[in-house]
């Protein structure tokens, strides 16, 4: 009998289960395949890994910018694939080792939930019985097969997130289907790297619900590496290597080595016995409160498979609300400053509203925006690089989104995050000294105008 | 007349001219030299660019350890050189026509002040008088050249900030006297092209008042890199190449191409007319109040000329107080979150109290501290490099120092500031979502540790 059981080591789960076993909670963790999840094996870090690759390749191709000159630039697929692996392999015995540091117990293999009983939650795996006082599922999320004809071969030609990160080699061409976030980090990479990369997107624009204008620059900045971009293009067949797909009523084809499908990922709440105790689903998500609680009193779920973000930081901070209330500390989730990063090069990062979103919403809001290149630093360091930093605030001035493209993006947004959390008005952050010359500053040069 | 006269184009007087003419004040600048001052023409900007054409020489070298190989990877110094010239200018145009759309006039010359009447301040420049009802002081600060024997000629061996930057050829050696942050910059990035860099530093640990264990990591990241030390070494005297120093009692001596005297800045106080109108000075420097008000009720100073931090950074907040207060938002200035940085690769970053400062004051504290190595994205962009995550709070765990050793330290310790400056507490702190898998995110790793 322990404290607390969680099926699923991912982000969710093991962020959990090391927080719960730090505060004296006895937890036990159900992983069937590798701990870390999505995420840390076939998702952010392995992606990560790659594009640094690219980048590190990109950077030594045009170094005359700055003054340094190579020859003979070239880089060895199985060894930026191998150094992938490597890092994954690392981080995750550093996963491993934090479960082993919080007294958190790994059990190995399928977990299958037999029933509650006045006790606690019973739960089968290998052939022995578990019983826990508290449960937290955190099973994640697949990647989306939509009903395409032609789709049902996934794993030669046609590829999702985890069949793209073990190609023994370069393939010539690619075709992603989807261009949000996922989809686009592969034609990040593999345009860097030469492939001849074609975006096939059925909305109006790549990168879903990100801010318009940033998504269209970002685009066309890609537009001019060489991506091929088919927006509201809905694909209709996919036969072999070829995809078939209608826009503006006519019908297209695109031919590629391979075909990545990144149309979406849908959370995974089957076959680990949610049925046998009438844990209540909404929209195929699991669903919870704001405290994370499903229907049952002593049930919780966390991460992909409560379908709010489906992004690794949202399930850490969800299976950490888990733990807080459970420990004593009440505490409640909230996805008004949940950050958005898209690891293209340039980058994009993201939080709060966008110009959409508060028109829909019909609030009340200004926009201040400034082109990057207003940072000294990213002109110092990105020749020829643009950008834009984006901050909408509603009509009391308080900061409810910001939005920037321009590297390194991705480590600013915490900021924003902070501040929108913080619920901090434009005067306040107007008082925060940044640091110069950095391309942080842009976003105190942008509300200052 | 007008409302406001500006001695001084660096970030404290062409941000107070940028901000005062926005909100509508008529404002005059007067800039002997180039816009901009030493930050933008002999500091930040131009050491910033030098530094990351080391960064893409030094990148390119090692890029195998990503699975990127090059052959002949080589620099050339005229061209480093002739970009930092090219940035620099670029940007000096950028301030010009911010001063241009917010109608600040600028005078190149000269100004004197002559005296107070019952108007304002009167200044004469380029034999044109000037009257202003407000006066701000932005002369900003000159590098400090000690009364050392032999310290005389600056100019072809000995070094500032100043001559090193218009260096024609790359030294084959350099002793760095003083290993501040000006020394360790200039260091590094002679360090990265191959020259042979000593540093001579009277205390006994680089990077004065910043963190010492983490000025202690740097110092042997770069003793591992070539860089050689003396710290607690005096010196005495300088006869040509030649670098006469005590240390425990020894005289040593050592040489080098060129010599680089940072061992500090000094306010810059005369040849201006402060004389003229009885502005008190304090230790060498403009004293001013919280507001940035000097004894005389209409005339304030901003910048390294008050002798407060020296930084850029600092200097354009002090510059944004004036004008607020001078246009009717009360506004007073703070130094509790001032960020630090060194662009050292890796980067340090700093802001508030250090264990040091709290232990010296005889505040009661916590600390929290982390590897930079637990970050994902860090392993995955810094093969075998390491780094620190150091958290300070008081004792009511209120968040008052936070230091980083690690890329990118620079773009995410605003964040850090943002938190001294609200008074955050820890576990306010814990529940902003940090976007994964990023650097920063070691932050709240740290604090939750």
């Amino acid at each position: 009998m322990c404290d607390l059981m969680i099926i699923g080591g991912g982000p969710a789960g093991y962020v959990a289960a090391e927080r719960a076993g730090h505060k004296g909670l006895s937890v036990i963790l159900f992983e069937k395949n590798t701990m870390g999840g999505v995420c840390l094996n076939e998702g952010c870090i392995p992606t990560k890994t790659l594009l640094y690759s690219a980048k590190t390749y990109e950077n030594a191709l045009h170094a005359d910018k700055y003054g340094v000159f190579t020859e003979k630039v070239h880089f060895d697929f199985e060894k930026i694939v191998a150094r992938k692996n490597k890092i994954v392999r690392k981080l995750v015995a550093g996963v491993n080792s934090k479960m082993q540091q919080n007294n958190v117990t790994v059990v190995k293999g399928e977990a299958m939930i037999e029933k509650r009983t006045a006790e606690g939650i019973e739960i089968q795996c290998n052939n022995e019985k578990y019983v826990g006082k508290n449960l937290l599922i955190c099973s994640g999320s697949q990647a989306l097969i939509p009903p395409i004809e032609g789709l049902a071969d996934v794993g030669e030609t046609i590829l999702t997130n985890r069949e793209i990160l073990n190609l023994k080699q370069q393939p010539e061409s690619l075709v992603v289907i989807g261009g949000g976030v996922i989809g686009m980090e592969f034609a990040s990479f593999y345009n860097s790297i030469g492939t001849e990369v074609t975006v096939v997107e059925m909305m109006p624009e790549i990168l879903g619900n990100n801010d318009f204008e940033i998504s269209a620059m970002l685009r066309e900045i890609y537009s001019k590496k060489g991506i091929k971009f088919h927006l509201g293009a809905k694909v209709i067949r996919i036969d072999g290597n070829k995809v078939f797909f209608e826009n503006e009523n006519k019908l297209e084809c695109i031919e590629g080595e391979k075909i990545l499908m990144s149309v979406g990922r849908r959370p995974a709440t089957e076959g680990f016995g949610l049925e046998n105790i009438g844990v209540e689903l909404f929209r195929g998500s699991i669903k919870v409160d704001e405290k994370m609680r499903t229907n049952i009193e002593n049930i919780f779920a966390a991460g992909d498979v409560t379908g709010f973000s489906l992004l690794a930081h949202t399930a850490s901070r969800e299976g950490e609300v888990v733990v807080n209330n459970l420990t004593g500390h009440e505490d409640f989730m909230r996805y008004n400053a949940i950050p958005s990063v898209v690891y293209t090069n340039p980058e994009v990062a993201a939080a709060g509203e966008t110009e959409e979103s508060v028109k829909a919403k019909g609030i009340e809001y200004k926009v201040f925006k400034l082109p990057i290149t207003f940072s000294g630093r990213f002109v110092a360091e990105n020749e020829g690089g643009n950008g834009l930093c984006k901050v909408i605030t509603d009509k009391n001035d308080v900061i409810i989104g910001v939005h920037i493209l321009g590297n390194p993006a991705s480590e600013i947004i915490f900021g924003a995050c902070m501040a929108i959390e913080q619920n901090l008005a434009l005067s306040q952050w107007q008082k925060v000294v940044f640091p110069h010359p950095t391309v942080c500053e842009i976003i105190k040069e942008t509300i200052f105008l």
